[in-house]
């Protein structure tokens, strides 16, 4: 049995939280928020406390808070020596307050605020100081069903930089989808299931062989047809930076 | 039941037979391909064909293939007065050999090669000169399980431009994402599930409201940490432009 505390009340620690809560093999022994308010309707199944003082042994502290509160939560903590983690995939693992031994328990996933999480789709990328404290994240992340892999600070640094591109701006790409399509009265949910196959493809074969499309074929009449059609010198901007990227990759172009 | 001419041997055209092979609502009567050779291996299951002489009465006859080709192989076509139909998202309506009644069933979806394709993931976009021509393809669509709408030019255009951009520009930064986990010996397999959860939040929230990340919150420590770390000037530009988009989107700057 794993012994958790977890700090901080945002999206990821309420998603631990419920998976943690869920898992035979670990109990959680705390949950802190500064503001007592926001983790009330959990009190009945876990100790709800807003004051670090009160925070009792555990295995392992789990600072699921925001980047910048990350340092000051750390140094604030009333014990030394104790396994003490954050969930960032960008502060640095130095960050934490060296009277503690060190480390990162980064879910790599974007959570919202009121969907359930199967953590099975959940990777967590695990970074320690010690190499010692390693199997206790690794059995911490097993029990809840999530694949875990060992990172060291530049491979997190890497994964959190690309999953910029993979989401938000992934994302953008989607909400400029919806403006090009409302533009002309035409339905964005006729392009959903295009979206979701998108995704899918490159679960089986790289981003490289699934390309297709204009840019790939240097199809120029398409390319033109579309520059003209798009209406804000913004989308031109995008759909041609884009397009001179895929060149570059497949060998269209040199940038 | 509808009878049913396909004309091309490509991706479309293919997944296109078999779908309409599957129905029992649909007769394919030929498949027409300049080279037999492409569709030899269908023989046996339909009469295939590489002489649009050949072509005998159908309900309609279906032209998958490439956008420079439509033009001239619907002039060829020894028949008018029948609807004809070509597949693409950019071709126009009338490009189609005015002898004969013409349409648009443009299915909005990427096709791979090897992969099976459940059509009821592949919204059809009809579009037709005369209304009367509308309910048969309709029907069709129905019959391969496809969900349909009618269009008109400006909208299917738009659609097509959106494709693009959700499709082949989407998958650019899956291939960029590639690039920079690989470059510090990380594993892009990791940020998989995060790639198909960006695309299932969408199915049921606009993007705009999924939108997370440092650019909505507009978290310079963190834009300014990623542009340091990214390694070429090419990626340092799409990672600006779609942080200023996003920004833009989000009410934090105007372009």
């Amino acid at each position: 049995m794993i012994s958790v505390s977890i700090l901080g009340a945002g999206n990821v620690a309420t998603h631990l939280f419920k998976a943690f809560n869920n898992s035979e093999q670990i109990t959680v022994k705390q949950w802190y928020s500064r503001d007592l308010k926001a983790i009330g309707r959990y009190k009945n199944v876990v100790n709800i406390i807003d004051d670090v003082k009160m925070l009792k042994d555990a295995d392992v502290y789990i600072l699921a808070v925001s980047d910048d509160a990350v340092s000051k939560l750390s140094s604030e903590l009333p014990f030394k020596d104790k396994l003490v983690v954050h969930t960032s995939g960008s502060v640095g693992v130095y960050d934490i307050d060296k009277k503690n031994e060190r480390g990162v328990f980064y879910p790599l996933q974007t959570f919202s605020k009121d969907t359930t999480m199967d953590f099975a789709n959940v990777p967590i990328c695990i970074e320690t100081i010690h190499k010692k404290n390693y199997p206790l994240l690794k059995a911490l992340a097993q029990s809840i069903g999530s694949p875990s892999k060992r990172v060291n600070s530049d491979q997190r640094g890497v994964l959190h930089l690309a999953a910029v591109f993979v989401n938000n701006f992934t994302n953008q790409l989607y909400r400029i989808g919806h403006e090009i399509t409302e533009s002309e009265g035409a339905e964005f949910d006729l392009l959903k299931p295009l979206i979701q196959e998108t995704a899918h493809k490159i679960q089986t074969i790289s981003p490289f062989k699934a390309q297709t499309g204009p840019a790939k074929r240097n199809d120029k009449k398409t390319i033109k047809r579309h520059l003209k059609a798009l209406k804000t010198e913004h989308h031109k901007d995008i759909y041609k930076l884009l397009t001179a990227s895929i060149q570059s990759t497949h060998g269209r172009k040199k940038l």
